[in-house]
């Protein structure tokens, strides 16, 4: 079902504007997946966060790679947002009962995908390679870069001490107090293929509604991205409502770091490379503190139910960011 | 269920009798499952065939010690032998759709536990203590030791060229015509702790019915066991009935080698570590000649169907060849 662009794009914006988003876990990917639905695969790319990724059970896993990949592919689980639809656990049920770790939930079918991509690692394929093959074979048109391909892995520090990414966010489930992040390795790393050249060419750059601390803030720190965004003038989406992260401990961090978790406060956290921030009508109330960074904004409905969710949201945001340019 | 050994043991013959047995694949698996219905686990050890063993998808696969311990533990595919029973095959499915390797069928379960496995030999546990773990874990009680703890691949020479074992085995469908075998780094393999021991004290050597070739040679490789077997004159029963091999390539094996496959080919192979082989019935006829060879027989009914059939067997080998001990 694939529409044709002059449908998918408001007849009034060019249907050659290029688009870059920049993603990481499930609210990222739903957006990214609204922008697939409504934009030419050709005119779409996806630079997704790859601080999360580690290596468990010798396995190298990608969690917001795959949870983009899947949304994509329409293989996501719709109630976890994570993970594959029709998932089993045989597997992590064997070795489980054999004394293996189980706290990283590896459904059997995600399995044959670390496995699949651990294989082409170790055969010498970088990720940018892996993830352009796995796109074509799961179905996935629009490009979806990783930012990098070197590794930068996501520290957190907590006030029990410094913990490797999954080890906070999944094993002790956020519940370490927040202090700070380091993104291991970043300031050496080379930003992926294609990821400046997309950013350069872009037209409109849409930050995600990701978590600004560990999924945005790990792919401005690649060298090179940051300014390529700033240059574009950007439009992000809130990940928090009325003082609420829509899912995932973005809120709880802002809060531990000492400050008020909001759609202002995200506003803020992005203000130098935004021209654009869209926020849920819930929150117009900030609408003047946002203008007063200098920041435009768009108060529309921002919770992405479902698939129509996504694509409505989308064509916004799209529709925004690009009225901007053009006024700019 | 466990019987108490008096009522297990044939009432002639010492409770304390202590059997080894050494096996390799689905006929050495059965053998030694009736071996362990029969007798109490802390009188039967099993050393198991490592030749076959593999890297496959960054996983250590130990395919021989696998079907031991599936078998042993009830969780073995009643069907094929190898593998487990209620097995599914999403991990796999996946895999190839990514187009991953799907020659050597992995289910999910049987997954879990090469990941486990993979990990602990990875922090440092060598393949006896990963094994000793695995069998508490299943509830195996006789001691399963792996022949060596050292990496002693089968290589198969065939008029193709060289073939690693799996890939003859399990690729290529042991299709390629078979001129010899190579046990790659055995001749300088240690045994793995108990291997010498249980053999020393050895009331009574089982050689299963296993292929003579690639499941037993493999473990008579390893310095030390062919001399302490000898020393101990063993039972084998034959994996040969009426000419065919009951399961693998064994038949087609002593073909290509120039050898008519039949219960005295085999004999004749072990000759000089026998004091008694077990064939089956529809063998009578060459009792004659395998007696020439200085070995004594049994004749029975050795296809194995049942679990019933397994412990049956296993009685009248231990009866047979404890009998052949307490009369040499």
């Amino acid at each position: 079902m694939k529409a044709n662009s002059a449908s998918r794009l408001p007849h009034h914006l060019p249907a050659t504007a290029q688009v870059v988003a920049l993603a990481g876990g499930v609210g990222g990917a739903r957006l990214a997946d609204g922008l697939a639905q409504v934009l030419p695969p050709e005119n779409l790319t996806i630079i997704v966060n790859t601080g999360d990724d580690f290596e468990h059970l010798g396995l190298y896993i990608c969690p917001d790679l795959d949870t983009v990949c899947y949304t994509l592919a329409g293989l996501a689980n719709p109630a976890t947002g994570w993970g594959r639809a029709d998932e089993t656990w045989q597997a992590l049920e064997s070795l489980g009962a054999l004394g293996g770790p189980t706290w990283f939930r590896l459904g059997d079918r995600d399995l044959g995908l670390h496995l699949e991509r651990t294989r082409r690692l170790r055969m010498g394929q970088n990720l940018s390679q892996v993830t352009r093959h796995f796109c074509r074979a799961l179905g996935i048109a629009p490009t979806v870069l990783p930012m990098t391909d070197d590794a930068t892995p996501t520290w957190v520090y907590t006030i029990e001490g410094e913990l490797p990414f999954q080890e906070y966010f999944v094993r002790r489930q956020c519940q370490p107090q927040v202090t700070g992040f380091r993104f291991e390795g970043a300031e050496r790393a080379r930003p992926s293929p294609g990821v400046l050249e997309a950013l350069n060419k872009a037209d409109l750059v849409v930050i995600c509604p990701s978590n600004p601390w560990v999924s945005i803030d790990p792919i401005l720190a690649i060298p090179g991205v940051r300014p390529a965004v700033q240059a574009r003038r950007a439009v992000a989406v809130s990940p928090i409502i009325c003082g609420e992260t829509v899912k995932g401990p973005a809120g709880k961090m802002f809060l531990e770091l000492g400050i008020t978790p909001s759609a202002l406060a995200v506003a803020k956290h992005y203000a130098d490379l935004l021209a654009g921030f869209v926020l849920d009508r819930e929150d117009e109330n900030l609408v003047e503190q946002i203008h007063a960074l200098q920041v435009q904004t768009l108060a529309t409905d921002i919770l992405m139910k479902t698939p129509q969710d996504r694509a409505r949201l989308a064509k916004e945001v799209i529709e925004f960011g690009l009225r901007l340019s053009c006024t700019s």
